[in-house]
């Protein structure tokens, strides 16, 4: 198995990305990594963790690097030989199964559905996003690949979530839920609504609508939505996080002596406010595309790089990629 | 001015809703109250509270209540003489100026909008909330009246929420932000693509596109965003400062002599449970309506009532909505 590293994605790369990938090679077996980015860049952090000498790293080289503030069509138009572009046409040619990048969202979005296109049957992937919930995790998708959806779309998403947390949360049959503004059968929007008729035909164990503060309430383990309300949930939960952290910490150093205890609360806020970045599972997956695609937040770690590695080639070995496009097949959603 | 009161919505009606009447006609002048509900029901209450001696006060009796779990529609098609109904067509005949209602959203959404009509020029009323946000607060529109909304809809909330945000919080001249997934201009989904060139040409303060995250870093005063995107980002909102207070104060039982330190941890966090539904306010308004609409929470306490009463009152002495009528025809954005 060969998992493609975008070496030059993220806030501190390529450092904290190569320390992740040693990490990763010293902590699982049974892959090997395709590193894309600047050779010159790179060679010096390669020698540092002994990659360069690792017969388990292949170093491809990309003149060009996606910046943070780089519009997500750059990769493909203006920047053909960056890192994310050249990592996902390798996986596209079918050199490798999967990649991984850290950062730029839209520019990997852009750059895998075109390098490595959608599965067979799917029209648009969606990124799949793990949030805390009460007493478990919740996955979100789309949030936010797809401003636009169809109902088919949203039903694609149901079951690739489905599948998706069978294999990365082990549950067995998880519960999926449509984000509506009611429970009720009958409210949503025109989309929400045709979703709901597809979504109630596919073998997904389907608990219907469940409204934005079912989410933490775990009514439901997988929740879909089009990728606009998808990102506008996910970011207006993260700018909460950030302001009740501030808020506490406001309250409490009014009293001097009270800001170790400020600290402690803000540990589980600290958890929320990193929605869906959770270093635990290393980002988020790009599902759909032809290939294992993990997305790591702009601020990973190399424990969040090391964990986004695990992730990917978890997904690859269970074949999740084969899961999807078997059960659209037979739950007769296909584009 | 007349303002009907709504006796008989919320979790602790009639009673909290009489106990606030009488606080208002109390605490502020210039207004009378009809008061909408069972005659039998408020009869005591009235004696208790000395409103069936006050002058101030008129008693219009309704045979029917809108539940909770009723459906939104059902105080229009099998509810007709539900308080509700009976109060909004008070209004819509031109016999009183505003309405307050506690509780049910949905139907008084449906019976104001069908009762009182809309503005001249206003396809879609909206409801505004006011959210904390850093030093300041946030007015959100549409909150959840509209689940499908065309551009003009938006460009309409958009001059809606600023005149309001001046009525309410006094801020001369509020920026505008339009809900995206990015905060550049070309950003969005196509109704917010749309939507951003016609609030664009309108004479409000835009400021562009604003994300999730910036609604609570207050980069805008007022947010417009269609009542699905609204409901889901308020509910997930709420649900996530449940899940915060939960996970704090978990983390602080493990040493019983914190309990006091979570208690005041939550503070600051209880505030943003009730986002949307702060007492201070009152309530929401649904903007657009002909006449002053205010919708309380289902759990408001006689203070909130109180304060529905008083901002409806100051809503109708500012003239919000002939402000809106004329900077509607004004910014040449009616329906």
């Amino acid at each position: 198995m060969k998992i493609v590293v975008d070496a030059m994605g993220g806030d501190y790369a390529p450092k904290s990305v190569l320390e992740g990938v040693a990490e990763a090679l010293e902590n699982f077996k049974g892959f090997e990594i395709v590193l894309v980015g600047k050779t010159k860049s790179l060679a010096p952090l390669m020698r540092r963790h002994s990659l360069d000498k690792n017969p388990r790293v292949e170093l491809v080289h990309a003149e060009e690097t996606v910046k943070m503030d780089d519009s997500s069509t750059v990769s493909l138009r203006n920047k053909k030989n960056s890192s994310i572009t050249v990592g996902a046409d390798i996986v596209g040619k079918g050199e490798a199964d999967a990649i991984v990048t850290i950062g730029h969202t839209g520019a990997a979005v852009a750059a895998t559905k075109v390098k490595m296109r959608t599965l067979p049957g799917v029209e648009r992937p969606a990124i799949a996003v793990i949030m805390p919930a009460k007493e478990g995790k919740v996955i979100l998708l789309d949030a936010g690949a797809n401003v636009d959806c169809k109902p088919i779309n949203l039903a694609q998403f149901a079951i690739m979530g489905e599948l998706y947390s069978k294999s990365i949360l082990g549950i067995s049959r998880p519960k999926v839920g449509l984000l509506s503004v009611g429970d009720e059968d009958v409210k949503g929007n025109e989309l929400t609504k045709e979703a709901f008729k597809l979504i109630k035909d596919t073998p997904v164990n389907f608990v219907g609508n469940v409204e934005g503060t079912d989410i933490f309430e775990r009514k439901a383990d997988i929740v879909v939505c089009d990728g606009f309300v998808g990102n506008a949930i996910l970011k207006s939960c993260e700018g909460l996080s950030k302001l009740a952290m501030h808020m506490i910490k406001k309250a409490f150093t009014k009293n001097p002596f009270r800001m170790t205890t400020a600290l402690l609360a803000q540990k589980p806020l600290l958890e929320l406010k990193q929605m869906g970045d959770s270093e635990e599972y290393g980002g988020a997956p790009l599902l759909g595309v032809n290939g294992i695609c993990i997305i790591g937040h702009g601020s990973s770690s190399p424990k969040g790089v090391k964990n986004a590695i695990k992730v990917a080639y978890e997904l690859v070995k269970k074949d999740l990629n084969g899961a999807i496009v078997r059960k659209l097949e037979e739950s007769n959603i296909t584009f």
